[in-house]
């Protein structure tokens, strides 16, 4: 059986990568692409790579009949999304890109982005979109808040070890070092290839950075008390990829199994060798995600990696992941697709 | 139905192109994978983007049990492939990627590679594997030569114009930027990140690269005369990727005519609109090929643009795509991934 | 003796190139730096990377007080300087940039540029800036236009050959691979590290770009007739260099040796062996030029090609080189610094 | 009055950096250059960007004439140097850039080398080479041993703080980013474009980089107790540059007021101001050290950023430093050169 959806904002990065993994997904259909400052013109003008399909052109949001769609994936900005969620139908299922749905605390979602919520009430219905953790909250959900990609890298060092005790809650430190597109296709300075390319810079400093609220928040669910980490994200001259270095106090061997214990029977999480760590080289354009541990020679003292894709696995394939969910699909279908190497 | 393969070569970067395309094929089954140097390792060991599948480990080609195996792909070094394939089963179907079998005069082989061919018959039974030119000699063939990675890229765009007479055929260039994964996996100072990154340069001048080989033998035939092209590649800083510049005297508007006419009912071959040229970011990852062609202020001069991957199309995928018709398989299946970008 | 400079349009990266060459030039010092909307910085909040230098900061070019300034680099934008430096003081020498004085013509110029020329005064005593060929119109001018980056490195590779008529007038082809920096700090999406890097393709093509306006006037000048050259420029992803591969029908060793009689003298061009060609990654960050030259399988066709760094001797090492010879300094001063490898 | 010198191991990156740096340097003269493998080729030959100068050719270093040399740079692979160094004239000052005299205990060598040390004599004279904090020592010393270039950035963060006891010595993070280049023009798979580029990876993991030895020596002798910091490298893909993380537990104003008081006379050593953090991009090609501090959201917790060049101010920026303490000339002779951007 197949699914016609609707991609809202298809002509930034996620949106475009929506389109790849859907345009071979065997029951996903696009019938609905939108673009408001590019209505009119199709995906090939827009983004060429993607030529070969055919696929409606971009329309404005108002033009879409959503009657015969059964779920949207919002891919616009930041505080565009409460608005224009708000405005669709209520019984079309929504996976969220955006980080309007991802702050269960509409306090903390001023904090942190700077503007009261504009939709308190879809926030009260909205899922946290990590799917590992929150699979059959979003088997039901209407509403799917996607992760910040830095979030679910994060995320997926340190839940489990959380969870279980075994790491000091109070010596976090989450140093990241981030592909140019987790930016989106924005024209700032900084991300021209003259001035990205061939060097690398801290950003965000002084835990200031947005996805400190979705650590912040998940984190002390877990724990049942506060838990503040420090987390700052590095730029890298690379298109795709996160590569999350958690720096703890815990046992590494320990934290070896309990990552083992919880991420055995997942499909895209792929914990590596005691003392072995990865490379977002190997995980670029797909929907896996690979996870090390190694020890210290300061007793006491761990480090776990994670490497995932920001565009796929950290947006765009989770998305797909909790569509599949979502619409009663196989949670994995689509999503196969092997990393591109070299 | 499924029908199962071997990669004889499986540890270079044509062999992990050909497991990330089979690994999502429907109907193809890996039922070996040979390395001699690495024999005894897993795959996720040589390649750990390949980590997530449940592959064979290495073996040596002698270990391999072929009578269950349909097709094998020969992703061997040049020069080996002549001696392995004179030894496997007669009746297997063999996909060569290397130069061994695709020059059909052993003079010709011997000119360009400067050693005898080890293998005459053999080279007597072999089609060239350039499918959109070589469909129906392909399906009925028990081996398919892969074409080299520039020879396709240079051939897609001059065959219809050679075959229809549309350009002059004493004056052809052949300006080529290649990515550095055509060099294969080789350890060579030109090669390392340090000295390839932010540069260029070109590389086998003077008319001694190897695929001129291919160039004269097919060209010479469409033309029933001999041809001789210009043909210089560059080494750019991408890891994948053909940007194939064929300088020619001839008339644009007649040429993009031509083109697509030849083209129009090719599922990987897409023209642009006159005038407009490709880029390889729009192809990085997939068997499709983007063509574009321009004219010039100087009358009677124009330039067609060919944009290819070379590990793909250029070579696994074209592979895949030459085994799905040796099999009976639609000849798509299992290469319609959308390129990655960016 | 130190001769004080000021530098207009300082926040580009031409603007920027100069500081650099000029902070350890013995004989120039910067006396005043401008840029309209970023007046009030210091250079380096426009630029950390000059951070260790005690520079003036900018200004507004109608707050520099011309009086003890010897000479002015012009780096803004096309079409600012015709108006700019015609409210300069007459006698303050001026070495110019941008594109606005290079074509003598300004009928050619309305062509190219698409609007009238706003100065023809002012063009009649520019002085076209390529210094091996106009080195001393160049010490006696008052106004000195840089060429174009791409114009420079094909005049390197032709006008020996034309001016010694030993290659086909009407046979001309340029083929260039361009750094990313030739675009200047523009915002523009083809632009950005996550859409440039990793891929390659043609822009202005068909015989539109600019710059043919400079090979037009100067080939068509040292023939005696009308010359009109091929080429189409690349797009590579590097941030700084032009390969210029120039197709050519002629005898490849004579061609060589007219470069070596006219070049063997110049402290900056290097012939390399005949059969050697140049790379990009040996010029970065100099003011060196390399020129290699091939023959080819086909008799009579050759191959010259030339590798230089735009941002340096394609621009601003070039107008260094210039203001040198119109200050009566050494020509080379302050512009041998070797470049920068890997 | 000039200095004749000898670079021993010219043919590896270090020493193609030496070269490139007393190229411009007034006071130094090159010599000789040896090179055992490559013995008998011109550097041109081994290092095209070097063709413009007029160098030595490369010799053996048993052929080298040392009566006239005042000074040798040996640029020579780990665990060589030792044996070279100790067959030298005793007159005959040496900066050495290997890791063979860096650590002044022996038995410290053995631990993190692998093999018993094979000079403990000229161990015992050797001085370590970090400028800042050894000044007089290499003023008046023999043999000045050049620190790792991790190590140096990691010093730069580090050794003020824990001088004056501002940060807590037993929680002390060092998450480095680290150009390729440190690695030298070694043949390995991890270090070709194809693997490298676009993606990034941690290496040396759980406390086993050799320039831990450096740290523990000598943050501990400042200290007066043993201090064990906790330091892992990242691969990034860019030639040039290290990007030090050093996170600490700390006041970020205190941390910022200590660094400021120690390093505002140094003309290399630039502070940023508080809040701002440095980048690769603007010291590359420099023997500049940018350095940044932040605070955190944490309280007592702060950020240490140091970027510099690891060949020039990691490696042979600091040789030449200290050369020029050694032989009386102004320390930053030959090095003021402005970083290359873009």
């Amino acid at each position: 059986m197949t699914h016609k959806i609707a991609i809202l904002g298809a002509s930034g990065y996620t949106g475009a990568e929506l389109v790849r993994l859907i345009a071979t997904h065997p029951q996903l259909e696009i019938a609905a692409l939108t673009g408001e400052r590019k209505a009119g013109m199709t995906m090939a003008q827009v983004f060429p790579f993607l030529r070969h399909l055919d696929l409606p052109a971009l329309t404005r949001i108002d033009e879409v009949d959503f009657s015969g769609i059964d779920l949207a994936f919002c891919a616009l900005p930041h505080a565009t999304s409460q608005a224009v969620i708000g405005a669709l139908p209520p019984s079309l299922r929504v996976v969220d890109l955006s980080a309007d749905f991802r702050l269960r605390d509409v306090a903390a979602y001023e904090k942190w982005y700077g503007k009261p919520h504009a939709a308190p009430d879809l926030q009260a219905q909205a899922v946290y979109g990590l799917t590992e953790f929150y699979r059959d909250d979003i088997r039901a959900a209407r509403l799917v808040a996607g992760t910040g990609c830095n979030a679910a890298a994060g995320q997926y060092a340190l839940r489990p070890l959380i969870a279980e005790g075994v790491i000091d809650l109070d010596r976090i430190i989450l140093d990241l070092k981030c592909g140019v597109s987790g930016a989106g296709r924005s024209l700032r300075e900084t991300l021209l290839h003259a001035e990205l390319s061939e060097g690398t810079n801290a950003y965000a400093v002084g835990g200031t950075h947005r996805h400190l609220g979705e650590f912040d928040q998940e984190f002390s669910a877990l724990a049942g008390r506060p838990v503040q980490v420090q987390f700052t994200p590095h730029l890298v001259p690379m298109n795709r990829g996160i590569l999350a270095t958690a720096w703890v106090d815990g046992d590494g061997a320990r934290i070896h199994a309990v990552l083992q214990a919880r991420y055995c029977a997942e499909s895209f999480l792929h914990l590596l060798p005691f003392g072995t760590v990865p490379s977002t080289h190997d995980v670029r354009g797909s929907n896996f995600v690979h996870i090390g541990v190694a020890g210290d020679r300061v007793p006491g003292r761990a480090m776990v990696v994670v490497a995932l894709d920001n565009l796929c696995k950290g947006s765009s394939g989770q998305a797909v992941q909790n569509a599949n969910l979502m619409l009663g699909i196989e949670e994995t279908t689509g999503l196969m697709g092997a990393p591109v190497f070299p």
